[in-house]
């Protein structure tokens, strides 16, 4: 018997300078993508091959991880751009990230948009499509990552783009299938213990599980989990035990 | 009899955000190559795009003109980078381009290091083999222009790129086979006649032309016109029309 | 008997780097005022010491001219920042300024929000609280140039602030006296003649004139022309002379 | 008998936007002046803000710590400025500084420079009289505080300004009376029991003991101990423990 495959991923590679930010070296024993930043949000061409090597090493697929350009704000703060703006800078982070990681030897294989863009690509069906055109103009092959039930997903799946949706163990989520905004009580789930539940139950379901108990049907390909909290590796490791206690073979999703 | 060809190639899209820097509609309409800023030192993901539609339109040649990160000098001050640093800016500044070019319908063709990484890569051989290491990495089938007679032409023909040598037709040359640093007494000429009949000497001539009139063979490849000065379209002109002239069309290194 | 004065303003040191805008020492051989950027969204030090010098050798008066941190959009986007870090924002620019202008012998006298901060200044009353706490914390002996109508002019004067309320020449108001927001048709007004006739005519008349012949009587004490258009200089040019031949004396608002 | 007093100052607010840099908190519970970085290359006024707030709580005096415009480099890496431009960015930077710490009702009381704008002051005659110069054409009344023995002391004391020379308990000296440079074997101490023999030693002496034994007089009014070590705090604490056992009350030297 095959047993089901599930990827775990995360975003890293977001120190900047002289600034540190999560602990990378040790969530890439335990996750199994690496969503890398693409020096507009976090990161720069040294942080990126450091965390892109780090990864070849350990044997983790990596992606680029497109933000605003706002070392300021962290890429989570919405800065008013136009769609083709979007489209644009999609474009330059992806290109960015191709070459760095293919100088480092090991070439990313997906897409996912960071913070206040990837909020934007699941609510506005606009920028999900200019995500969506980048990727497509500067490399078909390349996975759209995208949040399950969001516009994003939709529509990369109408473009013809091989599409994984996530869930995020460490966040609730609405009737709606949005996440609830960070800021708002219980939006973080902070307890490893009740992420791995959760996500367990939301995989081996197929389903979303909202605050209300409410279960919204969707193909879940992979589950994201946080790097920038001090709890982090905990929950990583939490999911991912829990994940295999239940038959789960953490893998990523290139074959 | 076919006519002898040049290349004439000059800097663009080093505008940023609501700062315009030279007329690149201008100058596209005269040279036959175009080096585009890639954010670092100038530019920005749009203008980048702008730069290289108007390119196509024109059907003029697009490569990336990698630099220092440094907006505030223009990528003209010698920032302490590392060897490493320098090939992982550069691998970076080069994907974006590829990325934003192939984004627009006109994919680079070729690189040229921008401003005082262009100086070092003449001067240092440590950083003339960093920049022709990350081309290498990122695309060996990129051009590369170099100065003619600097370590980058030589390391890079080594290293097994294709190479370009170039020569400014608006800056003056020690008998070392260098430019007069900016700054120093007739570093920079701004009489068109000059540059034109500087240009047609040393492309003629197959040789530097030195400012005590010494000659140094090379081959001479393209020809350099800068765009940010307010004399550049009229120098541009001048030594396109001077080339013609004396029987060169002018025209792309890429066949 | 004695002439009526009237102050004009403009903004000025709003270059950056190697990147020039507009025509500093055209304008102020016109105005009364100049509002200088100080580093956020233009400026750095070098460019704010030479404006202030500039201003200083031709008697304009100077002031901070603070905006969001936005090399990129030129200050003009709506970033989501808290009235908080509004406040301290304002406090830091209106601080540099008083050290650079100082350092220079010329020290400032007011300060004047720019871009979408001045915009919120006048839409937004916790935005108008904001800058004119910042005022009052670092030197209530500054004077608030602020738009005629606006909640800052109001709350500044509640705040014990001096203040001087100000219309643009240049630009077009709807009735609810907020100006047409830039991009729409008739925004803005190119034409010199035009835009020195209704200036001369607000001011005449204490009253901002709006798109549909409306009149919202409302003190004046100064009119802002922007530097960053073509059109730039010959406007202010017009205004002045238009206003000298009413009669009015140009001088900027400190005795 | 009136006790010896002596000061130990920290670098701090050296976070920027969601990156963490030390332990504010706990170095303000044991130094008794504190260096706060004006946003040039750490820091921004929000994170200024609640440095000076926090120092005002725990009645520590607060000064500039002015740096090079340098992100990424953390104001460590030799950019080719101008002494002009020096004066200027050091200037900006106090403005900055005096402003919100006047917003917060702590205002700054010395200025002491950064990294390598630091060590600069120390070997280079003009960059030591740019920075007394800003000093002094801002605010003659703030105290200069110097590397012992270095330019900046000698010549902001010739300028007229108060200057306090200081030591650093976590780093070796050269005979020259130079620090050992950063990345040099040696050159800093991160046993907490050895730095605060040194500063003992050092302190109890009136001289610099360099790393063959030499000792050079000198007049020490302050001991900086770094904050962005791991072993900061243990460092600094053990340091005022040593301090205190020989008789010293650690008080800044602000009466």
């Amino acid at each position: 018997m095959t047993r089901r495959r599930i990827d775990i991923n995360s975003d890293m590679g977001e120190s900047f300078g002289a600034w540190q930010m999560g602990d990378d070296a040790a969530m890439l024993r335990i996750v199994s993508s690496a969503n890398v930043a693409c020096g507009f949000h976090a990161g720069d061409p040294d942080i990126m091959a450091q965390t892109f090597a780090m990864a070849r090493d350990r044997n983790v697929a990596v992606g680029a991880h497109p933000g605003f350009q706002d070392l300021m704000g962290f890429g989570r703060r919405h800065i008013p751009y136009s769609v083709g703006e979007i489209e644009r800078m999609v474009a330059y982070q992806i290109g960015a990230a191709q070459a760095v990681s293919q100088y480092v030897g090991h070439p990313i294989t997906h897409v996912k948009a960071h913070g206040a863009l990837g909020r934007l690509a699941q609510q506005d069906k606009s920028v999900a499509r200019a995500i969506t055109n980048a990727i497509k103009a500067v490399d078909p092959s390349l996975i759209c990552l995208a949040a399950a039930l969001g516009h994003e997903q939709r529509i990369a799946e109408e473009t013809g783009l091989t599409v994984i949706p996530e869930i995020a163990a460490d966040r609730s989520y609405l009737d709606s299938g949005e996440m609830v905004p960070r800021g708002q009580k219980d939006a973080v789930i902070r307890d490893p213990d009740v992420a791995a539940w959760r996500a367990v139950e939301m995989v081996s379901e197929g389903a979303v599980v909202t605050v209300t108990g409410k279960r919204i049907p969707t193909h879940i390909g992979s589950i994201c989990v946080h790097g920038d909290m001090p709890e982090a590796t905990a929950i990583a490791q939490a999911v991912r035990n829990g994940l295999e206690k239940q038959g789960y073979a953490i893998a990523n999703f290139i074959h």
